[in-house]
């Protein structure tokens, strides 16, 4: 593993079991200065996930970092429902945490994410961890974003792996091919995280039960709710675990873990409406020759960690069981409905 | 490597330098019995392939077998010119065959298979390692045809692997995706050998120096030309060596090698004009659990073989050289231009 650089963060999810980990692992990682926090409809709602991202806050003793609610609908169409046999149907596995008492940013996730992209030129690091319409909304209301921020960490696509949503697409590209597209022929330097690398790291049982025996409920929360997760993918895996897609694009961009293959490449996104939409059309032809240069490619793609990411992810979250200042009293927050 | 059994065969090809050691394969098995050849567009145009495909059969001995002319043009749009660059001009890599005395048949490529289908009913195996336009004419003009032959062998498409003619796309399909898409949704068998299991078979300097030492012309106008097929893929792979779309196409159709993992999936072909153009959509998504079954997929996809196929290869060629009686007086008729 690596030692995290310090940064502000705007992170932008759609809350979510694995968006819960993400969230977790930022606020563990003391480099990782969250400035502010957008949601947008994936898993679930962009309100619902709005709500489950300032509980989670709370849960975690930091609700002073402001939240906004970010597009309902991607920029074609409208939100399908999210994935409710995946994350449950309150996007966190049906763990009931207690309702935050602060509320919601006035502006909007793009607005947010503009603001501060000004406020921290040339330092601001993006996490888009669920469909990336509100990046591309920034994008529109603000061209200059890629040059205001340093760079921007997307979890979505599939470079030679399998898709999730269809034969070869991502849900997070997949529910937003039009964003995606914006967002990934913008000018700046794009991290891709992409099933390649986020289903070939597994989150076991074993490490389910750490976090459960912990004694702080951020940790237990977080074990609760991957037991909902687990259920789903031991329909993918064939027995109880989980990919562990936001939380290891999470950990990159702070650079708590390191890539081993990770070329930059020519990256198309699919907006078609072929069998191909919502792809995330990867230049990998290289792959024979440890992928050469590709002249004018800006995107680099995830394809394995250097490490095992599980005894990492479950380290820095067990971190939160010791800082019973920022938790005590909350052990009754949290109970599996 | 398994033991062939004898059927009727029909090919369909674009030759070509594999199209060349693909003939060679089946021409070298006894228990391929090669009723007619029909050609197409694709690394040459369908009238070169012909010639070229007459002029490997005479050397080779076998030029009783008929060669029909197929498609010059994809179903939409027109033959883009053929792939000089990794076949060289005269789709041979420049090596200088004696032209056959022999004349091409009075029928289309199309009207042959549908012929042979009708002669050899249930038994006749085809294989196509070309652009599918020619079958998609056949089924066309014979609506049974899916149910008048054994089943298809076809080289082309990408799985999992990297396409060749643009990230996703494999050269052979998207010469005509049309014509892919209609023989690829047919109520018929099909084994598809993609990209993913020729591009890592690879056959070496070494191999094509055992053919080149062959005291047969036919080997040894195999490894002439495989020169010229080496010096492409050495931007490919970093060394001098290639790929063996074609041949191990023609091992799997009839049945010297084995495949190891080969999965019958759903396969769609993309025929937008988007990024994903020409794609086999494979849906692979079972790959995390050994692949359970598809009801109503019919697609197998080769992704792996049992044994290297390289040895397996050089020794049926080299089994030309000592077949004196067969290529007898023919030792001047190569040479390399």
């Amino acid at each position: 593993m690596t030692t995290p650089t310090s940064h502000p963060f705007y992170l932008d999810c759609d809350t979510g079991i694995d968006d819960a980990l993400a969230l977790a692992y930022l606020l563990a990682t003391p480099q990782a200065h969250v400035q502010g926090i957008g949601t947008v409809s994936g898993n679930v709602s962009a309100a619902v996930g709005a709500r489950n991202t300032l509980d989670l806050l709370q849960l975690a003793g930091h609700a002073h970092i402001p939240v906004a609610v970010g597009a309902h609908d991607p920029l074609a169409g409208s939100f399908g429902g999210g994935a409710p046999h995946v994350h449950g149907s309150n996007g966190i596995g049906e763990v009931s945490l207690e309702a935050a008492s602060v509320s919601l940013a006035s502006e909007t996730a793009a607005e947010m994410l503009v603001r501060l992209a000004h406020e921290h030129p040339g330092t601001l690091r993006v996490l888009a961890i669920g469909p990336l319409t509100n990046i591309a909304e920034a994008l529109r209301l603000e061209p200059d974003l890629p040059r205001l921020v340093e760079g921007i960490t997307i979890m979505g696509g599939a470079a030679l792996a399998p898709g999730n949503l269809t034969p070869v697409a991502e849900a997070n590209i997949a529910n937003d091919p039009e964003a995606a597209a914006l967002v990934l022929s913008a000018d700046w330097n794009v991290t891709l995280v992409p099933l390649d690398v986020t289903m070939s790291n597994v989150l076991e049982e074993r490490h389910r039960q750490e976090l459960l025996a912990s004694s702080g409920p951020v940790p237990r929360a977080l074990g609760e709710m991957l037991g909902y997760y687990f259920r789903f993918y031991e329909s993918q895996f064939g027995r109880a675990c989980s990919a562990m897609h936001d939380p290891l694009a999470a950990a990159l961009a702070v650079g708590g873990v390191k890539a081993a293959v990770a070329p930059v490449v020519h990256v198309d996104v699919d907006t078609t409406d072929g069998p191909g939409c919502g792809q995330t059309v990867c230049d990998m032809r290289g792959l024979y020759m440890d992928y050469p240069e590709q002249p004018e490619a800006r995107c680099r793609v995830v394809l394995s960690l250097e490490d095992d990411f599980a005894p990492h992810l479950v380290e820095v979250l067990l971190s939160f069981g010791g800082a019973e200042g920022t938790t005590a009293g909350l052990a009754g927050a949290v109970s599996l409905t």
